[in-house]
């Protein structure tokens, strides 16, 4: 078992962000596994996506050596000993990044200048800045070159930017269920979602930590919005279909895994939750023969119970400025706009070996994304190996244990990044 | 020019309602075009989708003759004089829903049992209630049988509920881009859009009139999500891609139009918008070399820019009662669901003749879906004709001038339905 433990560093020297201003001193949050070899050249360095963190593998365990409950890394699947991401080969790296809200300096904690929480104030950040901050944290640990960097979704575009900002530090890139920059239905999902945060009256411009409250109803919005374009049309009709909420409240409700929250067996439900927030206002069924409640406002399928679960469940441990820069991240992502939207003269700069990892139902990030990249990446005669994997899980099933996709990352780490 | 006179009518008695209620009283707000004629045999009724009206076709004029601006009905391209349901020969009808919040009896009206505004103690109603009341209206109107009952989306539900409801008062069914049901997916939508204004803190649980507000905020993201389910991917590239909005916002905000509110002619933008909302705060461009605000809360995209405007827009006239009950409606429209999800038998009782008409871009109700009507008939050896039309335009397509899409309406109507 893979015990986790969560590091920070300080870095005392200003970071130049994309955006034009600076960030004058920081904390980043990060774990490793592994072992870093006598060369510093198995170093494994793992992105993460919208609303994850540096907890990437392994467990946490209590003061009595009593692994927590449901403490396992977001993509403890993928990496651990033994696993595809071999960390009794690799030295593995997770990090928070910066604007996040699991360690690593953002809206929630001091503005050094001010001495007030940043809230609003924090600095606009950008894949291209998270990426020059993991570069000084490898520069810490005294790493010059990754022998991989890995994400997926926003992780995967970073991963890509690590093989165009640091063309010389990069071996291998795996990029997974990403694409090369955000369609315009994506960047419409991420402004509803914001809106919906910013229109929530307890977000006060940002400062709502000024006045002790938080926008959760928008936080909730915005994670039930996130949740439709993470699972696939057809996975929500296996899972919930027009299924109506059990009146015993033994729900679905955790059945399918939020984007990089819970570990979950690719195809098997989870763990019935407890009975939540709606269970108390219930009302019997009465003799009405139909099966229906006809109310606007009370759950009557089981999507409705599932969303509104992972909407308050995100709405406790997530901020929501984060949710807005993080989101605004990826709008941003765009590496051939500097080349008049040529992509191929974009990752001309790119020297790495790449892993490209698709799925056939993620609409969000979809297979033709990817092979953008692969087509743009062939134009540079790059090496790469490209999967597309028929699974029905949609962008979720980047998280998930599918066998195949495991199989592909495992054999590539295997046969072309090991040492 | 038609010119539309909307009418009213007043049913004393009280409908019953699938819910196990009753609606004491209620009135219809309704438009006609064409004349009947002696035989009452060429009446073509059409049923509205979520935000559309009983004013379907032509345009209001002002007391001095004057054309009203942009007063078209929601389907003026389909008919019309000369029109595919061409009103020199067919009398058409429209009829605004129970519910709805342009006239007819809703929730923006008085409870004549309490004497004060319906609010959220309007009853639920289904698609089963609102033909139950167009069956009403036909009664009043005189008319027994119609030669044709028509509509898109929700109105197609409409349509295919009359033949099942009122099979024998039914010649021809033309349902376009429709569904048998809802799927998860879009039960989804619809639940985060009714979750946005019931969460709204304006929304006082549907009393908001009580109150003296409006639940805005959670209009504007219902709409906007609503947005997103309305387009294509392709369009949404297409028109906006990832284009910035533009310093002296020209905008293409009414580019695309919303459902059942816009005549626009396929492919062609409208006409720009005048400067908006936004525009008062955006800060002139300084020297940044970037393109980018770098705002998480400004627009930068035009995506947003139109998603904002649309959802402004909507929260200025549409009702949020009415929006949870309409989208419940939908929910709650299955057929197929009293023969346990058997739709071919649950159409057996059709006897009209159908079309149906489906886009390839729609992903709100796919072509797939208008498939398992059509094979539902077919098991039931119902004569029906298929157009499948290949528009890029999403679901908004069936409000659009898509020629071959209106040609095959035209078709059917002067081969198989004219008397």
């Amino acid at each position: 078992m893979l015990i986790a433990t969560p590091q920070s560093m300080h870095f005392p020297d200003s970071l130049p962000l994309q955006s034009g201003t600076s960030i004058r001193a920081y904390d980043l949050s990060f774990e490793t596994y592994g072992t870093l070899n006598a060369g510093k050249s198995n170093a494994v360095l793992i992105c993460h996506a919208l609303n994850a963190s540096h907890h990437v593998a392994g467990v946490y365990v209590d003061d009595t050596g009593k692994v927590k409950n449901k403490s396992e890394g977001w993509w403890d699947t993928m990496i651990g000993p033994g696993k595809p991401v071999d960390t009794d080969h690799f030295f593995v790296i997770g990090v928070n990044n910066l604007g996040s809200c699991f360690g690593s300096t953002g809206p929630m904690q001091l503005n050094p200048d001010t001495n007030k929480i940043y809230g609003a104030d924090f600095p606009v950040v950008t894949v291209q800045d998270w990426v020059d901050a993991q570069a000084r944290l490898l520069d810490a640990l005294g790493i010059q070159t990754l022998a991989a960097v890995m994400g997926g979704s926003l992780g995967g575009m970073q991963a890509l930017s690590w093989t165009l900002q640091y063309p010389s530090r990069v071996r291998h890139a795996v990029v997974v269920a990403s694409a090369p920059n955000l369609t315009a239905e994506n960047i419409a999902f991420n402004e509803v979602a914001r809106r919906a945060i910013v229109t929530d009256p307890d977000f006060h411009g940002g400062h709502y930590a000024r006045h002790g409250v938080l926008p959760k109803r928008g936080l909730r919005i915005a994670r039930m919005i996130g949740h439709i374009t993470y699972l696939s049309d057809d996975v929500m009709n296996e899972k919930f279909g027009r299924q109506l909420q059990a009146p015993t409240l033994v729900a679905l409700r955790t059945a399918l895994p939020p984007e990089g929250a819970l570990r979950l067996q690719s195809g098997k439900a989870g763990p019935a939750a407890p009975v939540g927030e709606e269970g108390g206002r219930l009302p019997e069924r009465t003799s009405n023969p139909s099966p229906f409640k006809f109310s606007t406002q009370e759950v009557e399928f089981e999507i409705e119970s599932y969303l509104r679960y992972q909407g308050d469940k995100f709405s406790e441990y997530f901020d929501a400025n984060t949710y807005l820069l993080i989101t605004r991240a990826l709008d941003y992502f765009d590496p051939a706009s500097a080349f008049g939207g040529d992509l191929s003269a974009a990752l001309a700069k790119a020297t790495a070996k790449f892993l490209l990892v698709s799925f056939t139902t993620d609409w969000r990030f979809s297979p033709v994304r990817s092979r953008e990249i692969v087509k743009a990446l062939l134009d540079n005669q790059c090496d790469l190996s490209y999967a597309e994997i028929d699974a029905p899980h949609g962008h979720d099933a980047f998280l998930l244990e599918d066998p195949r996709y495991l199989g592909v990352v495992r054999s590539y780490f295997q046969s072309k990044v090991a040492l």
